[in-house]
């Protein structure tokens, strides 16, 4: 058997998110269907994160196992010919039979994008989040040091999601303009829980926009109470960059 | 009655085109039905580029006529607040009753981008032609002096359109680098015909791939047959920029 990590980029925009559903468009089945198509063989693709309908990513891994005699060094190749146009392989490495894209990684690296202009853009529409009113990003800078460091990020996890625990790390956030209506927000940690990224950018550009103070946000971080947030920015600005690993198995974009 | 010209930006992947059609989701459509809506008083818009399904705008011209008494420099915000995310009006100007911006063109600007390297990018694809095989940009320059000037298109026109005069004249066309992959080429016009872009930048991309030699693509334009030329470049690479008007009217992006 062969078991590659894939390294794939895809637009998210006419995917109902990563996980495999009956009959709807998804990453994991439009993957699944076109190496099993190309291979003859059934396949179970395994992705390291499950990104929601809209969400975008430029370094999500996959773990794919096969039994015909194509070579890792072809399947890029191959793959990428059958695929559409809005999946491409990037990277391809052949890794032993126990690799497993979520249980053996270190931390995630995502970008959140904030296109904050007085008129729209139409071209950025699928890809940002479009904010009318301005957002001071050095008050943005302060809430972010709330959310570093590890806590119990229960205040900003999905109702109805289950886990284990909601103790999470966050290494870094940090914002980059990238012309002066965009900024990126870089999210870096061990790992995030469902929307996570998504609820705290809300609370980042409400404080950024002054209708909240940082002690509100300190107040719903400690209260652990999930209805104390009902925002959540949405799911087109949200990329996955990379993916870490264990044992410097690094992916890096 | 109030006369106005707007200027638009729209992204083109989700319109069957500029051009009103029943029961299709056009830009003319969508705009008409909006500003209906909003005044109350059937609306009939005039634009200056019948733009393609999947054909982009940034620069696109229209006249509006209504009775009503709403404001001309409130009519910016209304009608963006009613449009959808993919259009949006980024200028108003009050003309008189008699401009007309199909009749008064002095002269059109029009990007088309290219996209050229190893592996396609997902997030590309609705705004840039793929390439795959290598585009030497030195001959497709030595190609673009020859489309330099007035000539007859005839055989750069798509079949089935019917103009009076095939003849039209280029003032310029520039390569401009945008990073290592994109290139976007900038049309600069008194017209063009229908498709005209389109076939002659796929015909500038087989010269810069060594599939075409300068004197075929002097033969083709002299021989005024459209049959020559099978190729046409896809709808989605192309933006159209921006349109001059006489009298000094100018609208420039």
């Amino acid at each position: 058997m062969t078991t590659l990590k894939l390294t794939i980029a895809y637009n998210g925009t006419h995917f109902k998110g990563w996980q495999y559903q009956p009959k709807m468009r998804t990453v994991q089945g439009v993957l699944e269907k076109t190496i099993q198509k190309v291979l003859g063989e059934p396949i179970k693709v395994t992705g390291a994160s499950r990104t929601d309908a809209g969400v975008h990513a430029i370094g999500q891994v996959v773990r794919v196992q096969y039994h015909c005699s194509l070579l890792a060094e072809n399947f890029q190749f191959v793959m990428n010919r059958a695929l559409p146009d809005d999946i491409v392989i990037k990277s391809v490495e052949e890794v032993s039979v126990d690799f497993h894209p979520i249980a053996h990684t270190e931390s995630k690296i995502y970008h959140y994008t904030i296109n904050n202009a007085p008129l729209r853009d139409p071209f950025k529409e699928s890809f940002s989040w479009y904010v009318r009113e301005p957002v001071i990003m050095d008050r943005v800078n302060e809430a972010i040091k709330i959310f570093l460091g590890e806590h119990d990020f229960q205040s900003f996890c999905a109702a109805g999601s289950i886990v284990k625990s909601t103790v999470r790390t966050i290494y870094s956030i940090e914002i980059i303009q990238k012309n002066p209506d965009d900024f990126v927000f870089t999210f870096h940690g061990n790992g995030f829980l469902y929307n996570m990224i998504r609820i705290i950018t809300a609370v980042l550009i409400r404080v950024g926009q002054g209708k909240m103070t940082l002690e509100e946000v300190e107040h719903i971080l400690v209260s652990k109470n999930r209805n104390l947030v009902p925002w959540t920015a949405p799911a087109h600005g949200l990329c996955l960059i990379s993916i870490f690993y264990e044992k410097s198995e690094e992916v890096f974009e």
